[in-house]
């Protein structure tokens, strides 16, 4: 389990295929472009990876401008290229502009930077998974609980440990999980394929949901917490996260159990000042209409696909990073 | 799109294989064993259709037991059998119930009632859809409509004509729908499958979307009314209907958007006085973790399925039958 998501191997950019889990596929992507088609495909994918993703990708690109010759101003267009793939996740673009300002000083001192940044991610990881168990047992007392997720916020979506399951796995360090519900999350199945994945390799027992049906177990009291991670969040504590998480959210308000959001603060944009500001990427319709190879609905028939939701801040009851605990439901800014 | 759902035809039920949509393929069940397991594999489904093929299911047991000498006791006996293959959508227990009474007086006179309440399923449905159709317009003002529906409550999930896309239909008749979003509805995909499919034969804007992303949608706007079907209405008004039903209540009484529910005045429960008392069907795992053939979790991971959820009556704006408007969420009781 304690492998690392994406390393930096000999020049190139190495990953897992995240699109081929539960099958684990290494990848290794050697220029920009196949950087940029593996960030919108979905190959590399969870907030804080896309971080690292980032950083580590400014490197790649410095790395192969000095095979022709070091071109500084090349290798800050191949950056914002980057930066501009997936427009909702804030991390990707933070990632991006933290080693940017080393970009003068050639490859070495960008690689050097994305791999301080890339092992940053690990760490952060484990003290906000650390305090958010923490903040659990302190709300819910110290009794073995029934947790929600969506989509993927463990390791693979991280460089490593997770933030949601970060979460999990510190509550299951005290011996405090006797569930882990995951929601599927169409279209992409990242809760079947990828959250099913970390649980059982860490023996945590858990099952998979509909994503329909998580709101409904949730009124009948078959969860103590939902438990999730975040792909921007605005200064108010808005929170972007996979579609999906919205609902889970209101059902968590009406049942009066804690929603809590798990996200380093790189998560956290300063410069977004509500969810209303936040774009919504919208993805291909076929990604909701083909279903493994076969269409599901009427040849005429579309889709709409945005890949996120924003959970307003009155019904967040904590967004906890690797530095604090922010209670946006009481009023408390993120920024 | 006038087809009839569910037939008699030469001693013989004949009905369309939903599983199948939208690939159209009839069948006939010439047994109550294959009626039941029809039933049970949502060959036969939708709430209002169960209704009928309970009536048309103890005909089927009487023809059969005609052949060999008649049998009242035997029908009977496969009468319960039919009853109690679902648990949760109350219509398949009240379709055999209001044929059972004549089943001494031998199979005739039980086809006979058994076809009088089918016909009835469409009256009822075009006089609930109109009375849907004029309460959005009270509610709404007479302007073009976006719609948000979940599962099939269409023609097919009825003998014809349709629930919940009934009072969509009655709209389309006045000229005042501008788009319908159908969630696909996991595990089972009748939104992409069968109500996109009737919405294409319509003529209507449409577009699908994941179960998750209907909050979403609603909070941004982008829907003016939830209008869905029902499986089991309790006295208080409480709902059950397909899982993923309740979330979008949540949001749409967030959003301060009509929550409607359209059935016949069958699905009311006076026998349930809450929807705590709704035994809600558990459904076989695999519908959640095989899709299209492939598993899509790793293969020691379990799931939850939940066939159904229960929107508290304070969250439902209205329910609507073929007889009146019940405010659930203003106090009225449905029984």
């Amino acid at each position: 389990m304690e492998r690392t998501t994406i390393t930096w191997v000999d020049g190139h950019v190495e990953t897992i295929d995240q699109t081929m889990l539960p099958e684990l596929r290494l990848l290794r992507l050697s220029t920009v472009d196949e950087l940029v088609d593996a960030i919108k495909r979905l190959v590399i994918r969870g907030a804080p990876l896309l971080g690292a993703a980032g950083a580590l990708g400014v490197a790649l690109a410095a790395a192969v401008s000095e095979r022709s010759g070091y071109d500084a101003e090349r290798v800050r267009r191949d950056a914002e290229l980057i930066a501009s793939a997936r427009p909702t996740a804030v991390n990707l673009r933070w990632g991006v502009e933290q080693v940017l300002p080393l970009v003068d000083e050639g490859a070495d001192a960008v690689l050097l930077a994305a791999l301080d940044l890339a092992a940053a991610d690990v760490t952060a990881n484990k003290a906000l998974g650390r305090r958010g168990a923490d903040f659990l047992r302190e709300q819910l007392g110290d009794r073995p609980l029934a947790l929600h997720t969506h989509c993927n916020a463990g390791a693979l979506a991280c460089v490593g440990w997770g933030t949601a399951l970060g979460v999990v796995r510190s509550l299951q360090e005290d011996g405090l999980v006797r569930m882990v519900f995951a929601d599927e999350t169409r279209p992409l199945f990242q809760g079947s394929r990828i959250t099913a994945t970390e649980l059982a390799e860490l023996g945590l027992p858990h099952r998979v949901v509909v994503d329909g049906a998580g709101a409904g177990l949730i009124a009948r009291g078959m969860v103590d917490a939902v438990i999730v991670g975040a792909d921007r969040i605005a200064a108010n504590g808005d929170v972007a996260n996979k579609v999906g998480t919205y609902p889970l959210a209101l059902a968590a308000a009406r049942a009066g159990i804690p929603f809590v959001v798990a996200a380093p603060e790189s998560t956290v944009d300063a410069a977004t000042p509500e969810g209303s500001s936040i774009e919504i990427e919208e993805r291909d319709p076929e990604e909701v209409l083909v279903v493994g190879g076969t269409r599901m609905a009427p040849s005429g028939t579309g889709a709409v696909n945005p890949a996120f939701d924003v959970t307003p801040a009155d019904l967040v009851t904590a967004i906890v990073t690797e530095r604090r605990v922010i209670r946006p439901a009481q009023g408390e800014r993120a920024s």
